[in-house]
């Protein structure tokens, strides 16, 4: 331990950026070194509020809104509880607008008085975060047209669906915040619609699944709409009335939600020459440690180590950001003896009664990352036993071909997805295999999973097709052999009752999986015709395949996911 | 893939048992070989029971008994089943007496009509479960005294909180199956009382965890009563009335469920001179293969190899007899490709409104199991925001103190327990660090986590003893000390408010955190006395640990988990 005495000069420190990696970062300084001198200085009014909240406050999950910004006894992180319980001066609606690393002092200007103050530091911490994007559209100034970004934001969309408010809003970009900005106006009453330029919701997802994911936000009454972006802001009289798209349509709104992503905030650090990075991120070391060794940052304002690719990524996540300034602040005062290695992207959002995240790399992202091997697998199932009330989730995950290495996960649904996903994420954190997956030891018992938990079969119909047992085939395949008139004999293997209440209508036969040796006459004559086989999950489509292969057909499939993750359109 | 030409003779393949290792290793084996001669034997009436639900239907959480016998889509699992839709030939109420190795045969005898016949088989699967251990106590045949174990004790126990049966029922064991059949009961309105030999529940957890168990179990209106054997069953006219305890204390009840744990149902192996090892369980290798090359074991009556230790240990748990079924099935047609490394013993329960659960290692096995330098820390927390309805998680986890490896972790609460055991289990399994645990990149959205997951917050307590930052004591230590008459300053140092409504009473000093460093004159003049700080989760508690060392104090500890994890009486 490295502390100060006291009868020493303590060492100065001071940290740009109140949110989450600042704090968190003086903190961490505090409980290292008693003594030395820790300064917050912060440009909005407000200290260590939690951002990730404010989707929850605007839709009416709560309505305290001094829950964002109150420890979790109910005391306001204000610059006096800053000062008395950890014994660091914090001042808010102070920007620092140069720093000046010979002297190793930073100018700091009070937005109130306009006045500039030179502060010296032994060590800085850089913490100034994202700040959204915006995108280059005519209108953009207009009254209603926001981000959901900071806390006068939660305050304004707070109270946006009231009384003389607008009840239209558009959200533009399909992304996470979007999404989350959807709910929570939905949740407000509002009619909301999603512009998303791309043709699918949550760029983190896969387009099968971001297609679950749409159709869960249309059935809660959203609209969406992919594929074209925003031409104009329409106004009157400086409001918003609507917009332009860039097919021309048009849309009326009184309000616009402009969250097309964010960009690291690192126009001090750049002023300053430290050295930025390809995602305009501040480049830091494991150690957080800048360009300059006297000057360390963390959080959404730099850009750290994918730890599957190797390569710089910006990964402006709450959570991160917290770690990152934990190890900050522990090596400022103590000779770099933390370490935060690098981010698997690891990210999940509420959507309406689904979740939807993902870990790690898809499975075009690893293939373009160096694993061309790459393979992956869909399953669905519920979280559950029927039982005791079972959801659906449906997961996509990737392995390496080659060593089985877990690269990535991806689940969707109603059901327990933020358990899956850490579980996953810990599967690739640990370099764990398929088949490591396959015979994971987790905690079972009926209240909390399936006897075989949905992600150990998931790893099972991974290992399956990776020993070349099961031959899958993705629904969106499936629909463009079909529409490429390339006629695959198409097998239900379900129930005739399943198929009266549900059914693709793809020209598929039925054969349920009891009936299936008996018949199989009714199977194509050709045993080199391709097959594909399915079922609600495609537990009993594989388990048809594997009896086709055994009676001599060579060209037999699984469509992965079964019913329960068709993206489509059904018949019934 | 060796699937069998259907020119040649199919293998002959038997499985012996049909709960749950049975069943799926003849399903894995039909998947692999279509053309394989598959037939199970099963004592039982039914087949494929999902045997960890029948506390949920006796409790009542289901009424619909087929549910437990059914596939999700309702088709009821019997032979009929089995043989269409898996072309698997199950025969139930047919014990195997008998195998002949040198014959490749097995004897099965017709339990209605007691004729026995001879079956060859060219490979054979052993999956005939584990027993309850009967306990020599007089009167444990009575009436009204039964297992937890079976279909007809679930279908017993589901009436017998009815009318005219009994309202009183004693369970004799206080282990996991204990704990939900106390659930059960209590849920059909029975009057209960746990009489636990041992001087706690849920043995897998350490002390103060299950004791906070106890504690909740008890404001569930059951009684817990440890340290006490059974002397004796008492009953009138064949019928349990009452039951005397090792103390004398006698208690009325009209039923009685037994469950002290089960041991492995190896009679028939044994017979046929296959190994068994120290736990009584079938000697199996990785591919489940016995010491005989042509019999494979799986499930509840074979013992495995534990991940941590190498020792091997009997683990009754139904996901891993799954999975060890799985790999049987494989192996007996595939030349053992399949494998089953072993078992952490992860292990769940649900407790009325908590749950509770442990994977690896506690901190006294890991010390006995060649790790001397294991270090553990307990941690308090909620699950997620208080803003989102956040529940107490108490976690305490073990590590390597030589390495920094995660050994074993142990969660108890009303907060996502499932979750957080799933995290560990996976980190311990990808043999993991603290450290790197400190940096885990999990899921994070305020539905679902804080911005520091539980078990990162858990890993940064640990990496902080580990580091010598963070000194800390159990709180029985605390008690015990204070019992010796060692008078250590205790520190209380959260706000008046929350001392007001709860506090231990122990004869500690308020000092809030944010008033530490002003009031530094009422902390002990000597430097050297022992203090102990702690808050609600002792997060306050560390910070003002730290001030004091940094103030000079060279003896300051932190009650782990504060007044959260603290499992005795308190003031308030």
């Amino acid at each position: 331990m490295t502390d100060q005495p006291s009868e020493l000069k303590p060492i100065r420190i001071i940290v740009v950026g109140g949110s989450a990696a600042g704090p968190k970062a003086a903190a961490r300084a505090r409980r290292m070194a008693e003594h030395a001198d820790i300064m917050i200085l912060q440009r909005d009014p407000d200290l260590s509020m939690a951002s990730c909240g404010y989707p929850y406050y605007i839709g009416g999950v709560f309505d305290d809104r001094n829950l964002l910004i109150c420890t979790p006894t109910g005391v306001v992180r204000d610059p006096e509880f800053f000062l008395r319980a950890k014994g660091i001066v914090a001042r808010t609606g102070t920007e620092v607008v140069r720093i000046d690393r010979e002297r190793r002092s930073v100018t700091a200007r009070d937005l109130q008085s306009g006045k500039e103050e030179t502060i010296g530091y032994d060590k800085l911490i850089l913490a100034t975060g994202a700040r959204p994007k915006r995108p280059p559209i005519p209108g953009l100034d207009l009254a209603g047209v926001t981000t959901l970004h900071s806390m006068r934001d939660a305050d304004f969309l707070r109270g946006a669906g009231d009384g003389a408010h607008a009840k239209k809003a558009v959200i533009v970009g399909g992304g996470l915040i979007g999404i989350e900005a959807c709910e929570a106006l939905r949740l407000s009453d509002m009619e909301v619609t999603i512009v998303e330029a791309s043709p699918q919701l949550l760029p983190f997802l896969d387009w099968q699944l971001a297609r679950l994911v749409e159709t869960h936000v249309r059935s809660n009454g959203a609209r969406v709409i992919t594929d074209k972006g925003v031409a104009a802001f329409i106004g009157e009289d400086g409001k918003l009335v609507g917009m332009r798209l860039t097919d021309g349509t048009e849309l009326d709104c009184g309000l616009a939600v402009v969250a097309v992503g964010v960009t690291p905030n690192a126009d001090l650090a750049a002023g300053a020459g430290l050295r930025l990075g390809p995602t305009g991120g501040i480049v830091v070391d494991e150690h957080m440690q800048t360009s300059d060794p006297n000057i360390y940052a963390a959080g959404d304002c730099i850009e750290c180590r994918h730890l599957l690719t190797g390569a710089p990524v910006h990964a402006p996540f709450g959570d991160l950001a917290n770690l990152q300034g934990r190890v900050a602040g522990e090596n400022v005062t103590n000779g770099n003896s933390a370490r935060f290695p690098g981010t698997q992207q690891t990210g999940i959002c509420k959507v309406f009664d689904y979740a939807a995240g993902s870990s790690g790399l898809s499975l075009e992202a690893a293939r373009a990352a160096g694993f061309p091997q790459a393979m992956s697998a869909i399953n669905a199932g519920p979280d559950k036993p029927g039982f005791m009330n079972g959801q659906l989730i449906v997961t996509k995950v990737v392995a390496d071909g080659n060593t089985g290495r877990i690269l990535g996960a991806q689940c969707v649904g109603p059901g327990d997805v933020s358990k899956q996903l850490a579980i996953w994420a810990m599967a690739i954190r640990g370099g764990l295999t398929v088949t490591d997956m396959a015979n994971a030891d987790l905690p079972y018992a009926p209240p909390f999973s399936l006897a075989i938990d949905q992600s150990i079969a998931t790893a099972h119909v991974l290992e399956n097709k990776l020993a070349g047992r099961l031959i899958g085939i993705e629904a969106s395949e499936v629909v463009r052999k079909i529409d490429a008139g390339e006629r695959p004999f198409l097998l239900d293997v379900r129930g005739p009752d399943e198929f009266e209440a549900v059914r693709l209508g793809i020209g598929e036969h039925l054969i349920p999986l009891g009936a299936l040796r008996r018949r199989l006459a009714e199977l194509p004559e050709d045993k080199g015709r391709e097959i594909i086989c399915y079922c609600k999950i495609s537990l009993r489509g594989y388990e048809a395949a594997r009896a086709l292969v055994g009676h001599g057909w060579t060209n037999v499939k699984v469509m992965e996911g079964g019913i329960s993750a068709w993206p489509f359109r059904r018949e019934k």
